[in-house]
């Protein structure tokens, strides 16, 4: 089969074997705002033809392609949802000569009752279970997925809960390129760790968040912040005040696993620790894993 | 004497009485960004020509003119800071054929050694002695001035004791106009108290701000926030998120002046009386005043 993870600016794509293997992948920029007057049958096409032209004929997608800027839109599950209830909620696309599917995303509320939605981490949550299974599934209270918009999923029984989501990765993008604080900042190529920790550390402090960005420039104007370190510091801060906020309704010592790509599950689990809890990085294709898992339900491999 | 408020971004210009009234004011946009290669005495010609005509020869200034990007540089006084500490360290600016001063800014260190400043906002709260005064001075724990960047002082003997400041302003401008917050708003003439009440009472539940930014557009998407109410609960938010922050340092009950333009005061004492401190609004012209105390010490009134 073939698992495709079709988000907002990236579209990923996974050659299945029966085991459940990575035979190929592929990646590219056509995330669903880049697919013109809702082709999206042609971009399909374009990416996958070569594998659909050596016999595979089933589809699967997750992520925004499922949205109602996507091709077909899959109706969100409402919490409690696992594998089996994604399983038997996967919405039919017409597609010329292959079957097609669409993973739902999935709905929520938050403790206050503030609604919530997800799509494509629904499908990543169904990968790791195996992981969580492994890491002692008891003991995880929640599970971390980095990113734009960072989701905090809690887990019970093999099946996500409840989760919330929190705007870190496009506040840091703002408050860096349209606020004065991007004007002390030079491009780094890597993450000053040193820096990273001093902002998570001062996370912890009084005062809130609101004063904290104001004290990345009044450190750095006071020459204590260098240039080169300053986004660092800025993305230590911001992932400081999430981590916190969320492990503040979990019970000491919870491992949490974090599940992404491996530069920022780094960041997220050195937050996570300096906030007491335990991390565990799931660095493989949990989106790939996910879609086989899903598939393997519906007799596709 | 003339006083005038030269900020980054506004020009205002007062002609005092010799009792400190108001005799003639005006305001214009030439803040000191606009001022081209630093001709600041041509730009000061031009906006108070006719005053100096008229026979004006005492020119006090306070704001961002006196930066380093400014005019010429006034270095920063140490907190504590009062109105005869402001008179006495005042800068001399050279200038043809009137006696020109500027107030220098303050600095300081919040409450975990991280460094401070302020350009302006000293000269207003010299200005609001007197009302704090008739509040009763013993019961005024911090005044909160309210802006781009807004400014939360401690205020005891008649001096700043100490500040913080919050980037509440420039957050909510890059927020609205750089995240997907902005897509689900409409320009609203005026500010919706209800839905800003709202944003505000959110700020007390769990999750932390960067859980509670995504709630703007979840709750958009879900229909319960119309989009023409979404900038007063962002507004709501950002601000509760502030001033509960800045009140978890002071003792309950604490009077709280808030000195500023009308609309935003009402605004931030809504959100200091939502949470549990009392707020007193001072609308009138602090800097004006402030910058005629000063010049008064100097025996220029």
């Amino acid at each position: 089969m073939i698992g495709i993870d079709w988000g907002t600016t990236r579209f990923r794509a996974f050659r299945l074997t029966a085991e459940g293997a990575i035979r190929d992948h592929k990646a590219s920029g056509r995330g669903i705002l880049a697919v013109p007057d809702g082709r999206f049958a042609d971009s399909l096409r374009e990416e996958i033809g070569p594998w659909l032209a050596a016999g595979e004929r089933h589809v699967l997608m997750c992520g925004m392609v499922g949205s109602r800027q996507g091709w077909v839109e899959a109706p969100y599950l409402a919490c409690p949802v696992g594998p089996d209830d994604l399983a038997a909620a996967l919405v039919e696309v017409p597609f010329d000569w292959a079957e097609v599917k669409l993973v739902p995303g999935v709905s929520g509320a938050d403790a206050d009752g503030v609604a919530e939605v997800m799509r494509g981490e629904e499908t990543q949550l169904a990968g790791a279970l195996a992981a969580f299974d492994r890491l002692g599934a008891g003991r995880i209270a929640a599970a971390c997925l980095p990113g734009t918009h960072c989701k905090w999923a809690r887990i019970a029984g093999g099946r996500i809960t409840g989760f919330a989501t929190h705007m870190t990765g496009e506040v840091f993008a703002a408050l860096r390129g349209h606020t004065i604080l991007g004007r002390t900042m030079q491009d780094g190529t890597a993450t000053d760790h040193a820096a990273f920790d001093r902002g998570v550390a001062r996370a912890a402090q009084a005062g809130g968040l609101l004063h904290h960005l104001f004290g990345v420039r009044a450190e750095a104007l006071a020459g204590r912040l260098a240039p080169e370190a300053g986004a660092s510091y800025l993305s230590g801060l911001l992932i400081g005040h999430e981590v916190r906020a969320a492990l503040a309704g979990l019970p000491a010592g919870a491992i949490v696993p974090v599940i992404g790509a491996p530069d920022l599950t780094a960041l997220y689990a050195r937050a996570i620790e300096a906030g007491g809890a335990m991390a565990e990085r799931i660095n493989g294709e949990a989106a790939a894993r996910g879609l086989s898992l899903i598939g393997g339900r519906i007799g596709w491999r």
